[in-house]
């Protein structure tokens, strides 16, 4: 099986993940910010409904609204494994990211806020499912942005 | 609270969702094709070290592979929603996309590959989650990446 393991997974474009390169770290970085890049992007992709919803600028469709706010509450757990060391901007790997050095003098701010944001999609969702009223749940999507916004303020360039 | 989402969700990168261009449809196209590309390769990210142990090439790990496997079964519903009508190679947009126009010949067959591949991520979910043991799970993880491959033999550029 472990031969056939391989190519399989190389089919699949998982082979850069199989290799050790002379510079392993320097892949691991690379693949690390475009995997948490992709997590944010699929993160706000799914909220992005649910704000149109909020906001009045797309009919508010309970169906459609809990099954982003599921979606978004398995995301929130995502992306933050791809922040590794050696991974913040100025970090001198060359590589496009607007993740700030400001992380590393404080990880465990950074992680709380990241709990912050699990937290408030995990209750998103939690109404959601419960069938709360839509006044209700457009206040705890305020709040998620929010969490999302108190990150960003602090950890990300502009 | 209209006034104010918006430019929360715009410090968010979600600008481009609340925005009614021009050209609404070409600008639908390209972040359906950037969506699913980015949702596909969280897909990939998660199975990745799955697939790793399967091998051998890195130590199971019975409390990683059960997260693996809860965040592969969330993540195996997400890219779905990124392959809308005019949005495959050939289509005229002008985006790099591997999806072939055979997806646009065969929806159904297409449809169903994906079911197949939310249901074997599922059931490995399950089983990881009752503590299978290794062997099982590593079978598993081979129906996995099998769902994976039939779908992109038929339907991805090489």
């Amino acid at each position: 099986m472990a031969v056939t393991f391989r190519p399989l997974l190389a089919t699949l474009g998982l082979s850069a993940l199989l290799l050790v390169p002379a510079s392993a770290q320097a892949l691991e970085v690379d693949k690390a910010i475009e995997y948490r890049q992709d997590a944010l992007r699929v993160m706000a992709w799914q909220l992005g409904p649910m704000g149109d919803m909020a906001q009045g600028d797309i009919d508010y469709d309970a169906e459609a609204f809990a099954r982003r706010a599921s979606n978004l509450a398995a995301v929130s757990h995502l992306p933050w494994e791809g922040f590794i060391e050696g991974s913040l901007r100025n970090d001198g790997h060359g590589i496009e990211t607007r993740a700030l050095a400001a992380i590393g003098d404080d990880w465990a701010d950074f992680e709380e806020r990241q709990a912050t944001l699990r937290q408030e999609a995990a209750t998103l969702a939690e109404m959601a499912e419960a069938g709360e009223e839509f006044n209700a749940l457009r206040r705890q999507v305020g709040a998620v942005v929010n969490s999302c916004r108190a990150c960003h303020d602090n950890y990300r360039a502009d």
